[in-house]
């Protein structure tokens, strides 16, 4: 290699045919044909999804084994790729836009929501600077208050999009890190005699993005304190406080507190109120700032609906708050929102404009200044497109929906004589588990063994898909709705579908 | 608030037209029709793009104001949204996908790309586990090892897709920091007198995000040194070995180099290769293992042509190499590959599986084990796609007429008189400013005004947007290209816009 090549270095290139290979983009004109292809594939898909296997039923390795070991070295036909997508692919793919997709936390990416991602490719622009989109920053800004709005929460929360509650949850907690006042930005934790050991406090219930910020922000996972719950799985306020008092008498610093409205498991709702007003005694009592997130990624949307609000009493005494518009908002993957009361401390923790980035613009939000990522893709369009075609009414009226059957489900669960519901129903996942009169001394274990069966009878027959978890040592399955797909008669045949399939366990025959 | 009334939330709720708020998606016809007019509009955005300002030319507050205050209560037609893109959002959007973008580093959203993401979007799947759908993982180690081969990389490179080069580097450095083996993801950084002081190398010229992950991590910004570069503002082996063995005098142990393949001023390429070698050498002598992480996020793609791919000599020694197909690979934002040698030091930083999220899969890659999100977009599918349509051959080609575009814009500004050429330009920027003939004269400070105005003169044409550095002091403007929409011809204008500005500084009338 001579370095001194670097100002010349094309060489002696083999020319290629120029009508083959051009050297610009696809031709507008084949973009609208062929843009109009993939339109019409979705909408045959999204028509009969709910005829396709929800979760793949495919071998490891069965889909990677099917594609070229190579990339090709000319190009191909643009129709190629969508036949081999429909070919090739499609049986690989769990479907999470499907009517009966109940795992994990059901989600929809939604007409609206997917033309706005189509729009969003299309425009590329990088939000990282205000001049660089005045418009993705400033629909950014406001699109993230109206769904301030539609939340019932108070005005001077200030919100971000990013890309998931993992991420926004490690913003959030590189804020309190900062609002610590120990100068880790510039020294770091390891600075000697200086910085205390910081506790991170959270529910046995939360979501693992705690430890994993923990984890990043290198305060260790040893640093999170998973607080026990009550009998409906939301943070007991008193084990909290002794939990902090017992670490501080041993020379931690309480850095933060997670609630959660809306655990993973159950749906449970932290009592964020009172864990504000614990925060602010602690606060007062060790003369420290302790912060307060609320993690309502999932759970937060529930306020959308006025009779449900109090599930975010409190939040408007955190320092921060995430809610997660891809998962029960009808917004494509991905698009979270981290709301925060002092963006300033947010900005100092993560700000750094080197001179390539500097602009002169003022009064302005450079949204680079707030979190990891420099490239920001202009997420807010969607979110948009999406508010708007529902209505803050239409919104709330699904979100009602899905509440009302998921009631429905706990409710047939409840009144089945083999099943039990396992946790309260405060929102729309169920969580249940077989427990069969025909065996009425079975023990943890053979009931552990039982359910995961039942589990994979039911998502290997490609008619609904369920999840599982763990409460006090039993295994349980849960049953999610969110999707915009999901009718009652669909559903009642997933009540059926797990029915049938308990009872084919009793008699195999 | 009473939390009994969890399991009978829905109250009674006023009833809505249910023709009006429906409890389901657009309809699938609806969204055929929408969907067609929102390809259409982009086919016809993408026609005339070049005829916009590049550069939004509104004041701050100006698009926010034009917004609604709050969200609508009702819902509203699609083609509405449409229209207000049109009339409210465009005037006030930077176009990246313009073909006299030049600043920063210039992209584009190509077709195959925004047609990626629309499929991803209906699709909607999260690919955090193997199995929430196997294509998703599958086709991105696929594709992620086609771009491994496009580039001439060796086997045994594993790679994953993150949003930006931001995260890929932090997610780097946190692999880093496991593989020092100081216990740091249990214990964190402040463990007393057990984690030394870390230290991370770099260039002056590196991107920001390196002293961001740095901070992030808990390593503090004090961490970062930026090590001195030779005339061609790539890294000096020899300071930096300096700096490395005065730190360790110093009691600092070295955690990592991180070495830049197309720095973000000038593209230089430091030599990993030397470096590499170095790390080896100081490695054996300190008894310490010091991680090597290579930023190509928009360099590396040069790669693609053989011609040059000796800016990756010895990227096949480092432990980690980020590239970006969102960069200069024709890919919508966001979509960063981060590779790795050992996936399972990786995983070591950041695998957390809570019950919930246990599959019993056995030999399978479950992505969320790679990095800080748990949710993951389906981003595979448009790199597919991209390399699909425009194959190996036609994407070198591209490349190959970004880089002669940029020599012929460099050797342009070098035959200018009141124009000079700052730095090399081994990739597809060029780094210049004005010097005229007719302020023979000027010091540095004149020089840095004149160039700012010259740059906000272009800039506010709207026919062009340049962006600018500093280099020894010395304010440079940079004229980056990489978008497929820049013809030649387009190009000649550009630098006719320029000279036409620099001559109306010196004769105003």
């Amino acid at each position: 290699m001579d370095p001194c090549a670097a100002n010349d270095p094309t060489g002696d290139p083999a020319p290629l045919d120029p009508a083959q290979f051009g050297t610009g983009d696809m031709d507008p004109e084949a973009f609208r044909q062929h843009g109009h292809a993939v339109i019409d594939w979705i909408a045959d898909y999204l028509t009969d999804i709910g005829e396709r296997p929800v979760l793949a039923q495919v071998a490891p390795g069965e889909i990677g084994a099917a594609l070229p070991a190579g990339p090709p070295r000319q190009p191909e036909p643009f129709p190629d790729a969508l036949r081999d997508l429909e070919q090739v692919l499609l049986p690989g793919i769990t479907h999470w836009n499907h009517p009966a997709f109940h795992a994990y936390f059901a989600i929809t990416g939604s007409g609206p929501g997917i033309l706005g991602e189509t729009l969003t490719a299309a425009l590329n622009v990088n939000g990282m600077l205000w001049r660089t989109s005045p418009s993705a920053t400033e629909l950014e800004e406001r699109v993230v208050d109206w769904l301030r709005q539609l939340l019932g929460l108070p005005d001077g929360l200030r919100g971000v999009i990013t890309d998931s509650a993992s991420s926004s949850t490690l913003t959030a907690l590189a804020a309190a890190r900062e609002a610590a006042d120990l100068d880790v930005r510039r020294r770091g934790l390891a600075a000697r005699d200086e910085v205390p050991r910081l506790t991170v406090y959270t529910s046995t219930q939360a979501h693992s993005s705690v430890d994993k910020a923990a984890i990043t922000l290198g305060l260790g996972h040893d640093a999170v304190r998973h607080v026990a719950t009550d009998a409906r799985y939301a943070l007991d306020v008193a084990a909290l406080a002794a939990a902090v008092r017992a670490d501080v008498a041993e020379g931690c610093r309480p850095l933060a507190i997670v609630a959660t409205v809306g655990t993973t498991s159950t749906t449970s709702v932290d009592p964020v109120a009172e864990i504000a007003a614990l925060r602010d005694e602690l606060g007062d009592e060790l003369g420290v700032r302790i912060w307060l997130h609320v993690d309502g990624a999932y759970g937060g949307m529930v306020a959308l609906c006025e009779e449900l609000r109090w599930v975010l009493d409190g939040v408007e005494q955190a320092d921060s708050f995430v809610t997660n518009p891809h998962k029960w908002l009808f917004t494509p993957i991905d698009c979270s929102v981290l709301y925060v009361r002092d963006p300033a401390t947010l900005t100092r923790a993560f700000s750094l404009v080197p001179e390539y980035l500097t602009t002169g613009d003022e009064g302005v939000t450079d949204y680079m200044d707030w979190g990891v990522q420099l490239g920001r893709r202009f997420r807010a369009l969607k979110l948009w497109l999406v508010i708007r075609y529902f209505g803050a009414e239409g919104l709330a009226e699904r979100i009602r929906t899905h509440v009302t059957q998921a009631h429905r489900a706990a409710a047939w669960c409840q009144g089945h004589p083999d099943l039990e519901v396992l946790a309260p129903t405060p929102m729309s996942t169920v969580c249940f588990r077989a427990r069969p009169q025909w065996l009425p001394a079975a023990d943890e274990d053979e009931l552990r063994a039982l359910n995961h069966t039942l589990l994979e009878r039911v998502n290997a027959t490609g008619r609904a898909y369920l999840s599982h978890t763990e409460l006090d040592g039993r295994t349980t399955l849960r049953l999610a709705v969110g999707n915009l797909r999901t009718t009652d008669e669909r559903l009642t045949e997933t009540l059926q579908l797990i029915g049938r399939e308990l009872a084919a366990l009793r008699d195999p025959g």
